[in-house]
């Protein structure tokens, strides 16, 4: 008999090829599914994400599914694949008895992103590998109008990868904040769903707009045109955080281990 | 000839032996020396800081000095410093000069640290190395009041490295601040100057008085002793962070390199 978990993960994604398993290369998926199979002595056992994070991205609130065998407390779940999947940078912080026809990925209601910018002259160090370093000022309150035309209910062409292989272009942006602490910027994004590169291409755009190099009406017209040629160019990974997901109820509150 | 120049550095101190250059091992005082002896494409030059972290401690604010050629612009001074320190996890942020009898260490006039708890079940993957990880909830209010027994003029004996070569093992301590948020417990700590393991041997008695073990009593009674039996133990590097080091003036207010 086995049953369905939910599981929080916080990972570092700067040394894995992404959430997705692949032919080469760790990713966070093939660990994580390692670890669950070792829980029975087992070959690996199927994981779902609620966000494919591309390599180099990282997360603070991941969900992902598996199922399991019903003898297991959830402490112990947690407990055992932490252990089997050191010395990889990925942890469960929590998991949650869910129904057997609850998903991850398909029961998710929303989705938040956070991107960190960091703006000085000097390399970074305590931050390497997890922002993006620009070495100069950005126009914070530039940036702000220009992130305001870009929410709400939108054809996001100009946004997407080309890859992208969603059915639709089309998303309802929630929310797109600018915040500045200092030399760190962050751009927080909430939406039910994003498309493939959608948080790091309306992020490369915004600091276009923060150079002064893009006015904020030129990141309409770049909407409107639905085009990917008409928005900007990809932020890096590295600044790129997968910070909540939600459900509702939230399978984290109420009847998980203790985190 | 030469003039004096003020440095303010940041670092990750996992990789590092500390700031003092040793016999063996990789420091950041031997990383710094040898790219401002390239400068002037000659040996490496003697650089003096405010505070000689230990192995694993890390800094955001440390100020160290090194006399250098007068025809160098600071800015070039910064950017040549962090050049030639890469790919080790140093960077100079700003380069200022100074009088040639200022002494980052002994111009000194305050030191801050602050000190990272990360309380959770689970593993610590993005703070990893960067926090010291205690897997059960601690009494914040608890250690707030010992805390306070703490500030002021005190003989710090019993809070003192074994080894600490310090004439005299009396300080005072303006602040000792616990700040939560969340899973993340910090400890901020301010005087003119501490003594070795001053902050890890408070840190590391305050955990026991916010796990239940110790009450702020014992703590007071632990400082009345003046033996370090008396005092708890030394927390681990991992958490601690030289945040800033206090000059008056200030010497990166006005005429220093952009940051």
């Amino acid at each position: 008999m086995t049953r369905r978990v939910a599981l929080l993960l916080e990972y570092d994604g700067t040394d894995f090829i992404g959430w997705q398993r692949q032919a080469m290369g760790v990713s966070v998926q093939s660990v994580l599914e390692h670890a669950a199979g070792k829980l029975m002595d087992g070959p690996p056992r199927a994981c779902v994400a609620a966000g494919r994070t591309d390599s180099g991205v990282h997360a603070t609130g991941q969900v992902a599914h598996v199922d399991l065998p019903c003898h297991l407390a959830l402490a112990t779940i947690r407990n055992a694949l932490n252990y089997h999947m050191k010395p990889h940078a990925v942890a469960v912080l929590e998991a949650a008895d869910v129904a057997s026809n609850w998903s991850a990925r398909f029961s998710a209601t929303g989705r938040a992103y956070r991107y960190v910018i960091h703006t000085r002259k000097a390399r970074l160090v305590l931050a390497r590998d997890r922002a993006w370093h620009v070495d100069h000022a950005l126009d914070v309150a530039a940036m702000r109008a220009a992130a305001a035309m870009l929410q709400g209910h939108h054809d996001f062409t100009s946004f997407r990868a080309s890859s992208c292989q969603a059915k639709s272009p089309v998303r309802t942006l929630d929310r797109l904040d600018v915040e500045q602490q200092g030399p760190e910027i962050a751009i927080i994004a909430e939406a039910r769903s994003f498309l493939h590169h959608q948080v790091r291409n309306m992020v490369g755009t915004l600091k276009l707009v923060g150079e002064g190099k893009w006015s904020a009406a030129r990141v309409g017209e770049a909407l409107a045109a639905r085009h990917r040629k008409a928005g900007g160019p990809t932020a890096p990974p590295d600044g790129l955080y997968l910070t909540g997901v939600r459900y509702e109820p939230d399978p984290f509150t109420g009847g998980t281990a203790e985190r």
